[in-house]
């Protein structure tokens, strides 16, 4: 007799054959019916035993989290909620869980008690719900970009340059931490660590990428990336999974319409093959939302909000309309910002974004063109000399899930932005070395995987929807 | 007119349609054919033009290595090797390459030389089908996985804990590298660094990917993975990544069928789909092994070599019989072997492990049951008391590819083996939760991604499966 999951065993015609299956005990009343389930779905098998046909020491011990093997008849069910149900035979205890002190018991704890139980918490709806939505996610990017001609790259993890001088990084050594050697001039001698140099973890694989670009044309990354900076907020994460793809041959509209085709792609697998777990986390979002007041609710159900984001075109905004729209908002005028837009060059704060999508746009919306002096170095300066062919996709309650840009591919433009910010041209000589050999428009973007997560899941905290979340001050497990 | 890849290109049907092209020059001879390729392909298109046309200083900046956009007709060709050409009647460089200075040249490199031009090693016939093959390998494995219902685990790569008290590790750090902040025993004080305590970088996420297995049932990871050994040899990486899968309700025999039904599916998998990248394989490692002793040659091409992998069986022996046959062969015999084996108990060595796969049982091979007392604290102890359910998957000219266990379920029993070895409960406290609260039989295996990279491709050093390598005195780019 085959093994078989819950999922399988729920879509089979039940005609009183006998099965097996293993899972945990979810709830066990009356006795008599036991809610199993194995991690496969959301979905539990009802296994119906005559309690007096078993020693009754045996049915002490099936309680929540317990796991335990059954076999036995699938049967028609004749209870609500379920078409069949398991009349068992016999049954076998592999290991029980005691009621005084498992955690995860059959009632509503909170999230941030969850969190101090990341190697149980998967055992939740909630939570086994949120990481196999991760999984159809991460295979859905894989699928789009692999289906669309891309190649999947890995980027260097540890690496000797800062790619966008973006913040603070976290430095990987193997020197003695106490009494590390010194050079002569009392620095430390880095040479003498693993590497010869001074090493740290990558903050982004795009320099990498776009090496690999310019060989392969399409290529995408999608791994951990790191942030050493001291965020302790429901949007930061210390170490976090990123999609770049980089595109040979690709200006920033380009760019645009590939972010936003991708983003409805993996949102239209989701919803085609998510059912069940996006059903479970409307309900847990609304139930969540009861208690809020009616202007922190969100506008949509979790569901409906996915779909309209998958059905409606993202609206294109250049950063000089928004900062016109921005200047003259109600909230602008009347002072409501935090920062006041006073003239264009403003870098626009989380506030002004959220303004723009679910105010005044009312959809995702993509920025582009930004002013120079606000983006980094990398970026494809435009004729008008001040602007720099940017674009953010910002989203409805998440903010920016994507940044991108046409790449300068220019080797003087290039060269020149290096000098007037005091970049060494020595520690990224491989990546002028792209602008000089074969150089060509290209562009590409980075997406956030958490933010993702958060936006399909509905998930309000990001420590929520990675399995083991480094942030400061926790590194668990 | 809409772009179009070369890959798209060769495979469509000529009638003098208008297309374009954009990608870079591989070679330009008798100023008429152009051989261009985008890294969509090992394959070039050939663009035909007619010189008298052109302005004579546009037609000298075609060189190997310009990028160029083409505009013509897609006709019949007249010559060999392609079925397809483009008449040209626009073109445009985007960027040009100096042939004094621009390093791939159209002509044999040595993999040496292209290790120091990790940047631009891509754009070459070899490097541009290893890492199309290795993009092409990452989409099979999670496609394997997701098919057959295993969840996608992302685990932690910063880490508290030494998973496997396997060797060591980098430390990652926020602190004053050069003036650490000391506590009052005058050691380093960890509690002032980022995360409070000290941390490396993960050598496995075996451990996180159990108490997910323990939820979910079914889940891989897929990740970078590190090694802080001084290992300057073809076979090691400071950094690579690693596939783990962990299933519950799987014993020993489930593991080892789901190794070989991995390997043998992922390999179908490019057999099936990159078929133009292999055979272009094939031939270099035949033409890189004409210069080598016969003895020292690969047996089959390499086509053959992974078609004989995935139908047939994989040859399964326990550890016991290995001694056996070891002890009884003629190197041992001879004194052939570095390592003599004497006795049962013995660990086997990479000349032990080549012996039986490529000698004895000339196929792939799955030890299992190894002593207790060369295993890891996590395996499970058989009924004899001293040998624990571990097997390794041995591959021809490649050695372990695969390495994995069913898990010690039970608390006493694991309990008692962290005692004998020293390792503190505390470190591992949630680890042992799992086996208080629900635990069950439960298995995995970790494989190492660019070993199997290095078997599907024929390529010799690990340095060149992998896109910009992490060895001992090496992190550039």
């Amino acid at each position: 007799m085959e093994r078989i999951s819950v999922k399988k065993l729920l879509g089979t015609a039940p005609i009183h054959q006998e099965v097996e299956v293993n899972g945990w005990v979810k709830t066990f009343r009356s006795n008599r019916f036991i809610a199993l389930n194995d991690g496969s779905t959301i979905n539990n098998i009802q296994c119906v035993i005559d309690f007096e046909k078993f020693d009754e020491a045996i049915i002490k011990s099936i309680s929540t989290g317990a796991a335990i093997k059954i076999k036995g008849n699938l049967v028609e069910s004749q209870g609500r909620g379920q078409s069949v149900e398991i009349q068992v035979s016999e049954f076998q205890i592999h290991g029980t869980a005691d009621a005084d002190t498992y955690p995860i018991q059959p009632k509503k704890h909170s999230l941030e008690f969850l969190r101090e139980k990341a190697h149980l918490r998967v055992r939740t709806n909630t939570f086994s719900a949120v990481m196999r939505l991760r999984s159809a996610l991460s295979y859905a990017v894989h699928t789009y970009f692999q289906k669309n001609g891309f190649y999947y790259f890995h980027a260097p993890i540890i690496t000797g340059s800062d790619a966008e001088g973006a913040g603070e990084m976290f430095r990987v050594t193997a020197l003695d931490p106490k009494n590390p050697p010194l050079n002569e001039n009392g620095d430390v001698n880095y040479k003498e660590d693993f590497f010869g140099k001074e090493t740290n973890l990558t903050v982004s694989g795009q320099l990498e990428a776009e090496a690999y670009a310019m060989a392969l044309g399409k290529v995408y990354t999608f791994g951990p990336t790191f942030r050493a900076e001291n965020s302790n907020t429901s949007r930061h994460l210390a170490e976090f999974w990123m999609i770049e793809p980089e595109m040979a041959f690709h200006d920033l509209n380009d760019n645009m319409d590939l972010a936003e085709d991708f983003i409805k792609w993996v949102i239209k697998y989701i919803l085609e093959n998510c059912g069940d777990d996006l059903q479970f986390l409307e309900k847990r979002l609304l139930d969540e939302e009861k208690s809020k007041p009616q202007a922190e609710r969100s506008e949509l159900p979790l569901i409906e909000k996915l779909k309209f984001v998958a059905d409606n075109n993202f609206k294109r905004v250049s950063y000089t309309e928004a900062i016109d729209i921005l200047r003259n908002s109600k909230p602008n005028k009347k002072k409501k910002f935090e920062y006041i837009i006073e003239e264009w060059g403003a870098d626009l704060q989380s506030e002004h974004e959220r303004y723009l999508v679910e105010k005044h746009f009312k959809c995702p919306v993509i920025l582009f063109d930004y002013p120079a002096n606000i983006k980094a170095f990398y970026m494809r300066l435009n004729e008008d000399g001040k602007t720099v062919r940017a674009m953010d996709v910002l989203f409805p309650g998440i903010g920016e899930i994507v940044g991108g840009s046409q790449r300068e591919e220019r080797l003087e433009v290039l060269q020149q932005k290096m000098a007037d910010l005091g970049i060494d041209e020595e520690e990224l000589w491989w990546y002028l070395d792209l602008r000089k050999f074969g150089t060509a428009v290209h562009s590409g973007f980075g997406l956030g995987f958490e933010r993702l997560v958060q936006f399909a899941t509905g998930m309000g905290n990001i420590r929520d929807v990675i399995p083991f979340p480094r942030t400061p001050q926790n590194a668990a497990f």
